[in-house]
């Protein structure tokens, strides 16, 4: 755990600068716009330990599958987000001396990261042989606007004289720091210096991936009005320069505004044109009349999803940190994309879509935005289909398999232990259709789209697994559970069960399915009937004396102690082998509880009591998955201590770098496990068979919590403090349970509760 | 299967050329010194689909790990051996038509590997529009004068005129073909047109592994001569060209003379004038005269070596072209060398140094070298131990971990269930020793450096294994048997087993170790203790109403069936994908039978009939070191017919292709798996307790198989016909065992007996 921001509860800020700490504070001050986004670099640049990075939404690179030893049935490629042109450059020199704090000497270091509206502000004092400047900076990317960043700095000379030299650039020779070898992905197509643009294109690929046009434009502004230096530029990169001379007390402000257009949204020869008049568009507006309209969208964003803590400030910013950063990486406005592990703050996980979506995304977004934009993430898996059907047929398997990672559908990462067998993703992915059908009401999905979903996995599942005589039973070997610390493991719990209630789910849907979909998807009697006979003859491995779920065949073999025995060699993936790691019984994440708490209603309290009592100690929480869940089962349980730690765990997961890890970016898909440990856990909501609940409980040391939340048309608020006070803010009258104790709302009307 | 040479008992020959079999033809015609070694390109090039080869012993690079993810304890780089600076190169244009087989006409094409000495012999006739001319090439590698190689052609005009040009090459701008991205591995140091040098150098590597520098010389010969032509060169390329013309009838014969030198032997610096000296010794004699001292060495290896089969030719070919390559590849005159798996014949795995020495060369290279070629491959693991015990701490380990594939010691694979899990080599290196002990009766190794050796991977395993509450046991999870189709198995009944016999065999022999080795191992009563209570009590799966060892945990969970049932699917390596191969129940290659193989007499009969019953249906053979072990036991167990199937698949692997994977070049050191099968299976050879014995039977279609062996000073025949001869050729009398009879022969007797 490591501490860099203070707390408060609305802004991440910072009065220190530690080099040692600058990946890690350039990760949490990441900003986004759902359309590109980037991590907290310097504009004036900043020559030590740095990791830079600019990530445009949608825009990616299939990468050769390079291994010494290939297998058959690997992708061809790993699809990765390409570090993006950086249009972030404003270089300035003193006096000659270039600012690089790095370097110079400075004081008053000051950084900010606003959450009402993703505003990222610095200052520091530059302090010169004979001169003293003051720098402030403001920054952010136009959620209106989304292809405008806006950039601001300001100097003031505290004392002596200063000849400001600035250095406004756009540059698209970068390059990926993971596992691209320092290759570049940015061709030039060429800079306009009139234009004050560049324009690169995605290197070629033999893998049919479209090539990506990028064009950015920069233009310079003092005064609210445009101001134009000297312009040079070279291959992909452009640079203006402008001086100014200032005296003791005098200031000066320059603005940077950019455009960035992709191939995505606009064809090659008409980006020119287009990022012109989206530059005049933006400069018929100052900075601050657009800081005004960027913030009243955030506001209104802020209205309806705002969680309030009262007496925990650190447990109020980790959540309104999650908030902010999940929805600067997505908030469903364009359907083709979808949610990246790191969103747009950093290179892992390539920023490629993951089952994290269904498994993490779904459950709050389907509570804190409108249906429809779930629907359009269902929509997404739909419509990637043909890349489902060419996966499964990659492993000789009918059906369609859904990728592990992917940007169009196909499998883009290529570790066997993954690609190959980590398939749980196949029935949890389907198993969003479940949750947005319970939860909104709304059928029409299940019954046409939803329905090609189903059968195209069930017809996977069913050839997946096979009949052991020995057991007499349906077994699934070779498979990667959730606890990516097991790999290539037989008859892994989670899986089998998923597999399993995915076949069931199918079965009970099907004949509900328009006639369309039934036509499409052709089920016969003869399938029908093995699908069924797989549900009630799968093994689904369990001990009976422990009274427990085995995570898959021989666990009970391993070398079983808790976690705290080894907490000083912890986090093991840092400091293990991975195959020490392979053979310890210490879990990474929820995996026979992630069963359990996906399926919830299908267990006793005694099943989930002892599961969790025997799992929770082996396991280490390095996924940024693993603590949310565990919590919000912790809470069901009535272990509130345990409940409640593992929220902080959530919550200030990259706030507080439990992993070790947030240096390489933050966890974002798993941010939403904060909102979903206080609604699901603290509060208990649940929403089975078509029936809101809530159970809710105030955590020691908080003194008040409150959260709203869509549901079927209406707006309502829940608030906990010595009792439960649940509102209906809009919308038709509606019947709810709290505690188990049948409450009734009109519109407008709040009911107090106590358990 | 596919046979594209003529069955010959001495020679590898054919007269057709399939342009679609290049590779294979390749593969096939490799030569090698044990110095250095090509696959059989053709001398004047060849433009169309062909894998161009030259490598030269112990002349490696470290390419950088790349993975798409890594995982911790993986090497830093993958060791391979770089396709070495080409020096066939002899170009030949004809009337200024190139001469180039996949583009010009000819007829009468013949290509032969005479095996007395590995000389290579191709001729063709060219048809141009007015002219023909027959070329014929000579090719040997100097077993005597290790750097030379020497190449002949010979052109005849048989009717028209011809204008001939000569091109002879040496190339260092050469790439690798498999995993290294056609990265370049040498840099230049310069061309000397004047002395006919190139002269290059690995690049750099972070890894601390040298650099490798190489200097070719080439000088031309006609009629004996040294003939100069024009000589041009470019970075890292030197070209001598020479022109005949030539009247219809009338022939020209060039010979292209050769010299390598590298680093491994010369200084950089010294390496011209080396070479340039070596060049002289090489031209004092003629290409005939240096021919004839090439032979000689070759006749005195035969001599001892030489297995002969009557009545079945194709048997007789296969097994001397087995040898042969063998003993091109390693004759155990460089001490700092060892066995690749493909010898110089293909880049794949590497060229390294891997298990395979130990578990199939030694029990070879004991009976037909003399016993010093195994000690110094027993000493090459000795030199290597600082790397096992590098390996053992990569894996947060005590004690030595010999790696899966190195060049010095330091483990150079980088699949994780491989290096990290493919543990059994720990046992079977070491197991090596016993062999060597057994054998030659010699114990100075084992009582000194061999108890380093045991002592280290002794600690290593008792490491390994873990205490199982659940089963009261020792277990062993997360590995990979030889059975590389399957992964990250526990309980693997092979590596349990050997794991168990590494201890036992280090508690047998640590009290008769020198005081020195008991000194530097320092092994306390504790650990003895530690050892003998794994022994004791280490978990070996078996299932007791079959009868069988089961080779791992749940194996008969599998839908298991036999290979008869897949026979369309096969080979399933290059059909199936991944996945499914490791779910599958079908076999790679001897895992438990591999066992019951090393430790042969602690079965009983009937135990060895059962496993093998049980698994030979369900093994597919597609490692090329599976037939020979199952030929073995068929033997032995009397299943003759199988035997003799086997023997066939081992012998005759590359020659038919078997696998349909000889194009990557032979599969050496399964070579001697058809020696191990005629001594070991048919002739029933063993050495337990310091006696030798036999049990020798004739296959149905053979007249006759006689072969040598040398045994602790003495060399023997043995003779099978409608009864067994043995003869002791030379050494002091000895007491032998056939068909359980005693047998007393003294220098220059023979003895008949009939089982």
């Amino acid at each position: 755990m490591k501490r860099i921001f203070e707390v408060d509860p609305w802004k991440i800020v910072t009065h220190q600068f530690n080099p040692e700490d600058k990946r890690l504070q350039e990760s949490m001050t990441a900003i986004g716009n759902d359309y590109m986004g980037m991590r907290g670099n310097f504009e004036e640049g900043y020559s030590a330990d740095s990791l830079q990075g600019t990530y445009l939404a949608g825009v990616w690179f299939p990468d050769k599958t390079r291994v010494g030893w290939w297998k058959n049935g690997y992708p061809e490629y790993f699809g990765k987000t390409p570090n993006a042109p950086s249009f972030i450059g404003l270089g300035i020199t003193v006096n000659g001396e270039k600012i690089d704090l790095a370097k110079v000497k400075f004081s008053d270091f000051y950084l900010s990261l606003d959450m009402h509206q993703g505003l990222l502000t610095r200052s520091f004092v530059y302090e010169g042989k004979d001169t003293k400047v003051k720098f402030e900076f403001r920054r952010f990317l136009h959620i209106v606007q989304k292809e405008a960043a806006l950039i601001e700095v300001k100097a003031t000379v505290l004392s002596g004289r200063a000849k400001i030299d600035f250095d406004s650039t756009l540059d698209g020779t970068v390059v990926n720091e993971d596992s691209n070898y320092n290759e570049h992905f940015w061709l030039s197509l060429g800079e306009n210096e009139d234009d004050r643009t560049i324009q690169v294109k995605t290197k070629e690929n033999p893998y049919e991936v479209p090539q990506f046009t990028v064009l950015l434009k920069e233009s310079l502004r003092h005064d609210g009005k445009i101001v134009t230096g000297d312009v040079t530029s070279s291959e992909a990169k452009l640079s203006e320069k402008l001086s100014v001379e200032l005296d003791e007390g005098q200031s000066y402000e320059l603005e940077k505004d950019v455009i960035v257009v992709t191939s995505r949204d606009v064809d090659d020869k008409d980006q020119l044109a287009v990022a012109n008049e989206l530059m005049t568009k933006l400069q018929n507006k100052s900075f601050e009349e657009n800081l005004v309209d960027h913030e009243a969208t955030w506001n209104k964003r802020w209205q309806t999803s705002d969680v309030q803590i009262d007496g925990d400030p650190a447990a109020q910013q980790g959540i309104r940190f999650n908030i902010l950063q999940l929805f600067m990486t997505y908030y469903g406005e364009d359907a083709r994309l979808n949610v990246g592990p790191k969103g747009f703050t950093g290179e892992k996980y390539g920023g490629a879509t993951y089952w994290d979506t269904e498994a993490y995304i779904v459950p709050m977004y389907l509570a804190v935005t409108k249906p429809s934009v779930t629907r359009a993430l269902l929509q997404y898996r739909h419509d990637q289909l043909p890349g489902a059907y060419h996966n499964a047929k990659q492993q000789g398997l009918p059906g369609a398999l859904f990728p592990m990672v992917t940007f169009n559908g196909i499998e883009c990462h290529n570790e066997w232990e993954i690609t190959f067998e980590e398939i749980h993703r196949n029935a949890d992915i389907p198993h969003a259709i479940a949750m947005y059908t319970e939860y909104t009401g709304d059928d029409s999905y299940v019954k046409n789209e939803g329905m090609d979903v189903l059968v195209g996995t069930a017809r996977f599942w069913a050839a997946r697994v096979h009949w052991s005589k020995w057991r007499n039973k349906y077994v699934m070997h070779g498979v990667t559970g959730p606890n990516e610390y097991e790999n290539n493991v037989n008859n892994n719990w989670f899986t089998n069960t998923m597999a399993r209630w995915l076949l069931q789910y199918t079965l009970k849907r099907l004949p509900l399915a328009t006639a369309e979909a039934k036509a499409r998807v052709k089920v016969t009697d003869e399938e029908k009937a093995k699908w069924q006979d797989i549900v009630d003859k799968m093994y689904l491995p369990e001990d009976k004396d422990l009274g427990i779920f085995l995570q898959q065949d021989d666990f009970l073999d391993k070398d079983i102690r808790p976690v705290s025995e080894i907490e000083d060699q912890r986090p093991i993936n840092q400091n293990w082998s991975w195959d020490k790691i392979l053979r310890s019984p210490f879990i990474k994440q929820a995996d026979v509880l992630q069963g359990i708490y996906f399926l919830n209603d299908q267990y006793t309290k005694e099943q989930k009591e002892k599961n969790f009592d025997f799992y929770e100690p082996l396991t280490v929480h390095e996924s940024s998955l693993s603590p949310c869940i565990h919590s919000i089962l912790a809470a069901e349980l009535g272990k509130q201590e345990k409940a409640v730690e593992l929220y902080e765990r959530t919550a200030r997961l990259d706030l507080d770098n439990y992993n070790n890890d947030t240096v390489d970016g933050l966890h974002i898909t798993s941010m939403s496990g904060s909102w979903l440990a206080i609604v699901q856990g603290f509060a208990g909501m649940r929403y089975n068979d078509g029936k809101l609940s809530f159970k809710p409980f105030l955590p020691k040391k908080w003194d008040r919590y409150s959260f709203k939340i869509n549901y079927r048309g209406r707006l309502l608020s829940i608030e906990m403090s010595d009792q439960a006070k649940i509102t209906l803010i809009s919308g038709e009258p509606i019947d709810v349970k709290v505690y188990d104790q049948d409450v009734h709302l009109r519109e407008g009307e709040s009911k107090c509760l106590k358990d």
